[in-house]
């Protein structure tokens, strides 16, 4: 994520709380994540983010213009942040493909377990409330998807390679089907309170796959 | 529906804009439910709600006491409606199991197409947004998911002794598997504008299931 950040300049160097400078940019992204993971957009107000990162109004309106110009900044911020940990996963060739997935899956478990299961999928969130978002936010979230999806579906082809899944399964259909299913895994996960149904959900899509 | 809110006594009966009587605590549960199912709880003010159905602000403290007894109701409302549509489907003989899944899956289609896509799960959304609910809500909205499991193992378990499916697969985590995926799919849909989310989530779970 810190990569994507740095492409849009370093903003003003301020000394956080912790006596260490950091970046009013980049803090104010930080918070916007929290809050955007855990109550999506439409409930989160800019005073919250402001006060999260201890930054004045006057800094936030120089830095995103707008509280919808700063929602696509954070898509943008999840989405490279995301991908990363896609890449760190899907493309570990010490494990299986479907070992890959399953190791993603750990992980993202133990990310929503670091916050009590009250953070979300940013895109999830997004897409749930997209009838009160700003329309712009629609084709952005999409991308995203396609991105998640088209990484998924190579990772698959690779499982069919190595003889995993069989060749004949739709692999560009399995990975769609993969992230739909996955947001409703993690919705029901923040109902929960509990990993179990995000393990519920890839234990079974893998033993589908498996064997179909 | 009209059975679960004619059982909570019939209200103060009151012309509607159309000139017909109307109840004014099941006008204010209708636009409960189309706020709810399209933007959730947390960003749905009682105002809007007092506004839609056309009643004083006194009248609605008067049957709900305030604005989470009112979610209640709401959630208890739309399983009631829901349960109903499962009903009609899942214990239509003339199908096999498989086709009744499916006619579940092309009425809630045919729902959604019905509002633009705009309107979800009310489920799914309080669900989605569940941090920044009252607690309360959160034992409810399970017990509802576990209903519609209950429901939906059943039907598999008539399709498995059909042999639609194998009498392998555990029918109770099919059936989990299934609700879990369908909120995501729900979700997906709003985001597309479209019902290609439900049908490839649907299409490929029925597929799977009849493959594995």
């Amino acid at each position: 994520m810190s990569n994507t950040l740095s492409k849009r300049g370093p903003g003003r160097p301020r000394k956080g709380s912790d006596g260490n400078f950091i970046n009013t940019r980049q803090a104010l992204i930080k918070a916007g994540l929290a809050a955007l993971t855990e109550k999506g957009y439409s409930y989160t107000g800019i005073e919250e983010i402001l006060r999260a990162a201890n930054v004045p109004k006057g800094s936030f309106y120089h830095y995103f213009g707008s509280k919808e110009a700063f929602g696509e900044v954070l898509i943008e911020a999840y989405n490279a942040y995301f991908m990363k940990k896609l890449s760190r996963w899907f493309l570990d060739d010490s494990m299986s493909p479907l070992q890959r997935l399953q190791a993603f899956v750990d992980d993202a478990k133990q990310g929503m377990q670091k916050f009590a299961f009250r953070r979300g999928c940013l895109v999830g969130n997004l897409g749930q409330e997209m009838a009160a978002l700003p329309d712009g936010f629609r084709v952005l979230l999409q991308e995203v998807f396609l991105e998640w999806e088209k990484r998924t579906a190579r990772l698959l082809q690779e499982a069919a390679t190595v003889g995993e899944i069989s060749p004949n399964l739709n692999t560009q259909k399995m990975a769609r089907f993969f992230w739909i299913g996955w947001e409703g895994a993690v919705l029901r996960a923040k109902l929960e309170e509990s990993a179990a149904p995000l393990d519920l959900f890839a234990h079974t899509f893998i033993s589908l796959v498996q064997h179909s």
